[in-house]
């Protein structure tokens, strides 16, 4: 008899299902399904910013992803299953009834994105979080503290606000409301009462303004003082959280037989998919993981006795046991990281699509085919021509903060910066510049740990460019001055689910044996290049000295 | 009988005649003449800034150019001319041998580049105007205050001290040197002696430290101090100058057959381009006059009631009577305008030239056709949108130093930089900033004149972009709040030599009377709009704010 075990990953647009041998960690087989409606486009509205998923979306997939995962792994596979686990996007929350269904599973509402999940890039609470933000400043209790100050438009409250307000006979019918990473293991496990349903402590404490040193979620008064449609919703909520090391329960009978697993398999409490992300990728105290790829989420795990009862001023979060139980979970980000390749890229298409696009000298199929072709080359060609600059040549000095800043210090004003212009600045070099600041605002997040007392000794990489950009991994090890492993885990958040349900299964008794059985190790290092290191930090300076200058002069319209 | 005079502008590439009637200032006949060898790229060295031109380029040039412009005038035009002017570039000088004969025209030297003139845009003296600067603050006489305070290794003492030091035998057989725009009325009236030809106000106040609070000339003693083989050149040069109102002379008889003129042709001083063109424009008190193309020259002349004695910073250069006689000609400028929108245009040109023009998808023949219709409508697409825009909408605020600063306060280091960047910046809302930049550039230079009490009511625009680009001309004023007319004198600088040479002539009695009769009035006038005037007054003070940042922090390697 095999330990295996499932992990399921809800991303942006799929759920994935891996089924994995604990002993060794090996991967037997694994499926992803797209969410249906998602795909068509249904219930968004991306001019304005609102992204909701419907709940049948994550319902279909799961069912469909296990079951593919399960026909192609070897025969017998599903009766030697007794763990799962599940990580999803966040903060991306529904309202529900009295007895925890979100609400667009009701035929009233079925088609009423506000009734839906709404997702965690949905901006439309921009201006509740912005009354939030307002109100905590001048409460007694500063519920943001330990999620860096400043709550943002993309969590939980802000967002279930601004849906309740909207819609009457929605507001009527809410009862409660569940964070998608809650409601899956609450669903699977028959416990989705809203009172009793187990929270995850990592959504709780980075996006709910959970703490245990103000028992719980903000007080009612806060909440009604903030909207009376919010007087009794406490109440309906929750006072506990939990890690993920907690058994939520055991899959009912419906469920396991419409997975075609047994009622064997224990299912754990749930968590934000960056978090399992830095599990699967073998997140210890001293690393610190990134997950790479448009932005990036940045995790570090440190010991209580490192953490010592500080806050870290200007991160996104701290929250205890949010990614390992027994330490303290501690959360940054850069809000634009591929982005701003990706802006580049842009601007370098515009005479292609513009211009080649409208010539009338070649048919459309050749046109279509050459500005493709084009389109495709140019990271690749700005790649090859920029890693052949010397360090010495970096004069053009940029700032990575094109979509405002989240960390160090959020300042969503923020904008990017350009200097040390000549007549002679190429497409390379100032493609070169951009991933020179990347890599800075990589430092900046890191400095601001070690400089608080967090030790960090290397950086493991996980997420698309990790693995697609050597020069972009090597930049970030030479201004980091610090190696930097590259998980071999291409879906760290499923195989970190992997780990959870391990644990929950009573496989292993810790998420570090888990990680000590179940990890995949390491694709490749980046050792930093002193010499380098030491020039970046001349440039890492100005970089700075920049950032306070156009934050200062609030040198552009908001 | 008809009143006629030539004019005849030496450029960068080439020299221009035109025939003009000085009563109606019409132009009855006109020749472009291309310096041969120049063409061919003798001489020049461009990777090291080297550029040279030998001064048979310039005497051939003439005659042809003269000769034909004669030949398209009606017939019994030759006998009806009695007026010569020269403007050429500058600093362009030359050393010469004790007869003035600049030393490429004598056998031994003929094939030395260092023996020949040294074009303006040459580079090769940086290191000998830093000496210079370096002794000038550490002398009791600053002799470059009226120069800016920054000696320029374009100019002529530092050009002349390059080519001294580098060739031995040169130097044996080097007594004096000569100004191109000095040289060419000494040979065409036989006056070419050092010590006796009529040497241009313009010239030397501007560029070669002529003053007359000091006598002329730096001092032998700051000379010879300088470097030891300067020793006894003063002695071989001049203490007086000249405005371009005076008459040097008139033509030699053998230079009169050469071009087929009368001896009766009165020559007059020489002066550098920009000044003939300001006169050839209409400047007068109160205008300022700015030459628009890669970047800019601006000259203002000023009563001296209103000069009062000041000495204005940070400008290039103030000099009594180097534009009109009987006003202080000032002059200022950009040292890159049409520049940044170039370079701007070859980050566009990357992806074209580099990855189009290596596709295999399309022959050579259409490939190339594709990619020169594409390099030609990128500013005239980018221009179309960027007009579309509100200044509302204006967030990015760029610098225009991309070529360093020339004025106000030269800084040859400062760097361009472009702020305000998110990631909806698009190329046409970059290519707009830039415009912006450059007009915020030529807003700085206007503001350091009336700071300081010159009065300044409207701006004259000449050159290739005042006429090509109503966007540019329409956002500098709106940004300068002042109006901008466009001259109707094409070749402005051609215009203003034909009224030096009908004041030589004694045709007109001063400058502004050959202004009156022969001026060609203006092709439009760009009238500022107030609201967006008031909004680019909040921008303008952010583009000061960047400069002093940029500037203070020494943001890049030199």
């Amino acid at each position: 008899m095999k330990q295996l075990v499932i992990g399921i990953d809800y991303g942006t647009d799929s759920c994935r299902a891996v089924i994995v041998e604990v002993a060794t960690g090996a991967e037997l087989a694994s499926s992803v399904k797209y969410y249906p409606r998602w795909a068509e486009g249904k219930y968004c509205d991306p001019k304005n910013n609102r992204y909701r998923q419907h709940p049948l979306d994550y319902i279909e997939t799961l069912e469909w992803a296990v079951k593919e995962a399960l026909a192609a792994a070897p025969a017998g596979t599903a009766a030697q299953i007794t763990g799962m686990a599940f990580d999803t996007t966040g903060s991306t929350p529904a309202l529900t009834d009295g007895q925890g269904v979100p609400l667009a599973l009701l035929p009233d509402f079925s088609e009423n994105p506000d009734a839906m999940f709404v997702l965690w890039k949905d901006h439309t609470a921009i201006a509740e979080s912005a009354e939030i933000n307002a109100l905590a400043k001048k409460w007694d209790e500063d519920y943001t503290v330990y999620e860096g100050g400043i709550y943002s438009s993309e969590w939980v409250w802000a967002k279930m606000l601004h849906v309740l307000r909207k819609d009457t006979k929605l507001r009527k019918a809410a009862y409660s409301w569940v964070e998608h990473c809650d409601w899956m293991p609450a669903l699977l496990t028959g416990n989705t009462k809203p009172e009793t349903l187990l929270r995850s402590r990592c959504a709780a404490g980075h996006k709910a303004m959970w703490h245990a040193s103000w028992n719980g979620l903000p007080s009612q008064a806060f909440l009604t003082r903030l909207d009376p449609l919010l007087a009794g919703f406490r109440d309906h909520l929750f006072t506990d959280t939990h890690p993920s090391d907690r058994k939520a329960g055991y899959l009912t009978k419906e469920w396991a037989e419409k997975l075609g697993l047994s009622t064997n398999v224990a299912v754990a409490v749930g968590a934000l998919d960056c978090h399992f992300g830095a599990v699967g990728a073998q997140i210890k105290p001293g690393a610190l993981v990134r997950v790479i790829g448009t932005s990036t989420c940045d995790v570090i795990v440190a010991p209580y006795e490192e953490m010592n009862g500080k806050l870290i001023p200007g991160i996104c979060g701290q929250v205890d046991g949010s990614v390992i139980p027994g330490l303290i979970g501690l959360e940054a980000g850069q809000s634009a990281f591929g982005d701003i390749y990706a802006w580049f890229k842009r601007l370098m298409e515009w005479p292609v699509k513009n211009l080649i696009g409208r010539s009338p000298l070649i048919n459309e199929e050749m046109k279509n085919q050459l500005i493709e072709d084009t389109l495709n080359s140019i990271i690749p060609a700005l790649t090859r021509e920029a890693e052949q600059i010397p360090v010495s040549e970096s004069a053009i000095i940029a700032t990575d903060w094109m979509n405002g800043r989240r960390t160090p210090d959020a300042n969503p004003l923020q904008k990017g910066a350009i200097t040390g212009l000549t007549l002679g600045s190429t497409a390379p070099l100032i493609f070169r510049a951009l991933v020179e600041a990347t890599a800075f605002g990589s430092k900046a997040i890191a400095d601001r740990f070690t400089e608080n007392g967090i030790q960090i000794n290397e950086v493991i990489g996980i997420g698309g460019i990790s693995l697609k950009s050597p020069f972009v991994m090597q930049t970030m090890a030479n201004v980091m001055g610090m190696p930097i492993k590259v998980s071999k885990a291409e879906q760290a958040c499923a195989t970190g689910a992997a780990m959870f349900a391990a644990v929950a299964a009573g496989i292993c008794k810790t998420v570090e044996e888990a990680q000590d059985k179940m990890g995949q190790g390491f694709a490749s290092v980046y050792q930093p290049d002193g010499a380098a290191h030491r020039q970046y930090l001349e440039l890492y300076a100005k970089y700075l000295e920049i950032g306070k200058f156009t934050e200062k002069t609030c040198l552009l319209k908001s």
